[in-house]
């Protein structure tokens, strides 16, 4: 049988040949600290200091209103688009920087029931796991425009789909059990009923390849402060499929919304593009943050974050089988990498009290009321050594 | 006939007398520059830098996830709403500042038009004068309910006002001339008719007394970075009267607007408070600025902001009046102070050539098509020295 000095070992041997093993370096993270949370806020690159820095000091406090012409705060919703593009697999101008994910989720889901209410097609499907927000933002697009609200599990949904039914939205990775939905077949399913789908990648985008133009899904949104590390608070994004793009209307129109922002017209023209999603002026001094942390994300190839991502939860559960499996201790999430997200769902009774006696030791995880430890594997800056760390101190809390 | 060595001398005198006078030494402005855009961008303060970078480094850095709970960043759109609430004459727990002001605008109209829609009442009045955006949002707003959509002056607004109109939607400053509306008369002929005021105040707060409360306005919005110098793109504000928060439903929930944020409930349960108008979280940086911002003007008294704001216009006017009523020059903007926003627009055929001369001599100014050079008074960083020096390069420009 494996002892905990042999499962450190095998971390050890894991990190030299983790082909991410030298973008920690990356990050402003004490080399003491193992920071499994990455899924609630992402931790500070350098970059994102560094643009912040240069954006108070030259950019506001030198360039002044001069920088909305000379420097790139008018472009920043779209270029931080484009780089959040690369990250779940969409083209460039398709996605824009904005607002908060309950604002963004609020305009795409209001442009997919606009698109495709009519007197047969009454119905908005949600998924009943979903983060409460996005349950509330959607019933309140249902009720505004007197659809029927529906929720029922993501699972559940393809045997609901029918011709009465106008949208659909879910989120692709639980944010509790961290399941990951097989998106390209229930969008599929959708489509056969004429069904837009609106996908929320919060806790996806950075831990999951999300393909979202290959798995053909009609609009997404999500968060920049979870795995793309945007900073607190950082912008939220919006995709939409290129081939509606063209066609879409959201209910907040605004002149960074508009064909040209600066002509002050007297009735609203949208952009051309995406950042028909845009509504007031950007959060620059946030904006910056998360574009330059995408910077980071965008050094290292997607599918590396995943099999990264899915190795660190691979040696987290099999430190859980040898160490943990007895002792009041369970498993919330899938064993199985391939169908789970970035985190894993570690159950026992005793879960806040151990929570907390793991973050005195610097492991850093949140506990879920009732008996949930949240551990996320960011797969840019997490050790195989972290792991080891936190299954041998799991085994000597019990 | 006063020369322009009389007038500068009296600008140095009016200096020293001025109550506001040290209240540069706040701002991180180079002495030479002249910044007439505070009512576009306003400078960066020391106190806003050491915020953000406090955020970044402290807070962010090695707090991480924690700060959420060991920190203020959960208050921070109530702290900073209460910040601008005295800005603006609202009484503490009135203001939460939220999201870009397109957005806020539009939760705040959608509220304003479900209390008060009804089968006779369906006309939305917005003034056509509004800075572009608004009229966008209310527009989209009004056919969201299917209310009819009547643009018309503010000052014909009175005489329209009847029983079929639901919402009145104006800006309290005329971003282009300043002229300031009668706020008091208009919102009491609207109450007349059980009509309710909805005002934009991004022109106005922090250069003119928008006693929101004692006018009994009902709705304001208003944005971050103008005179209340809260950064690029710092988010908006929504103010509600007292008497109807409690009773008040906006369109976009979300987690911050939750009564118990972070019981992640089945259903939504808007907070008793104006934190109601909150939808997803805080954008921390960007929030981060506009909180120490508003620390600054918060340490004067609002009179004299509007005192020391007229009392530069009404200097620059005596100016035109004595060197720059010939040659072409005309004035854009009510003479008399008391009836001016913050800015002047000076107008002049060759306007364009002379913004980029008045610039190049560090005069910052704007122009605007057609004939439009946009000066600001901000009132606790800009000199009467400063006034003098660009009414000496306008008279020899011409």
């Amino acid at each position: 049988m494996t002892t905990l000095d042999d499962y450190t070992r095998r971390a050890m041997e894991l990190d030299l040949a983790n082909p991410l093993a030298a973008a920690r370096s990356q990050f402003d993270l004490p080399d003491n600290e193992s920071y499994f949370l990455g899924n609630s806020l992402g931790p500070l690159t350098h970059a994102a200091r560094a643009a912040v820095v240069h954006a108070l000091d030259e950019e506001w406090r030198n360039g002044l209103v001069r920088t909305w012409h000379d420097g790139d705060w008018l472009e920043l919703a779209g270029s931080t688009g484009d780089l959040v593009a690369r990250v779940i697999g969409a083209p460039a101008g398709s996605v824009v920087a904005v607002d908060s994910t309950s604002v963004a989720l609020f305009k795409v889901l209001s442009a997919a029931v606009t698109i495709n209410k009519s007197p047969t097609r009454r119905v908005m499907l949600c998924d009943s796991r979903n983060f409460p927000t996005d349950r509330y933002v959607a019933r309140s697009v249902a009720d505004l425009h007197g659809l029927e609200f529906i929720e029922l599990e993501v699972s559940e949904m393809p045997r609901r789909f029918a011709d009465d039914v106008a949208v659909m939205t879910a989120s692709m990775i639980d944010y509790r059990s961290a399941d990951l939905h097989d998106v390209r077949a229930v969008t599929a399913a959708a489509h056969d009923h004429c069904i837009l789908t609106v996908w929320d990648l919060a806790h996806a985008a950075g831990a999951v390849k999300c393909d979202v133009l290959d798995n053909d899904i009609d609009f997404a949104v999500g968060c920049g402060y979870k795995y793309l590390n945007g900073g607190p608070g950082a912008p939220a994004y919006v995709y939409a499929a290129p081939r509606i793009i063209g066609s879409v209307a959201q209910p907040i129109p605004g002149w960074f919304g508009h064909a040209e922002p600066f002509a002050f017209e007297d009735t609203f023209r949208p952009a051309a593009g995406i950042a028909r999603f845009s509504s007031g002026t950007t959060h620059v001094l946030s904006m910056k943050a998360m574009h330059a942390a995408l910077g980071v994300i965008n050094r290292y190839p997607i599918e590396d974050l995943r099999t990264t991502c899915i190795r660190l939860g691979d040696f987290f559960v099999e430190g859980y089988g040898t160490f943990l499996s007895t002792g009041g201790f369970g498993l919330g999430s899938q064993r199985e990498g391939a169908r789970r997200g970035g985190h894993i769902a570690l159950l026992h009774p005793d879960a806040e009290r151990m929570s907390k006696e793991l973050i005195a030791r610097s492991l850093i995880v949140d506990f879920r009321p009732p008996n949930v430890i949240r551990i996320a594997f960011s797969p840019l800056f997490l050790r195989f050594a972290d792991v080891a760390r936190l299954v041998g101190e799991l085994s000597r809390l019990n």
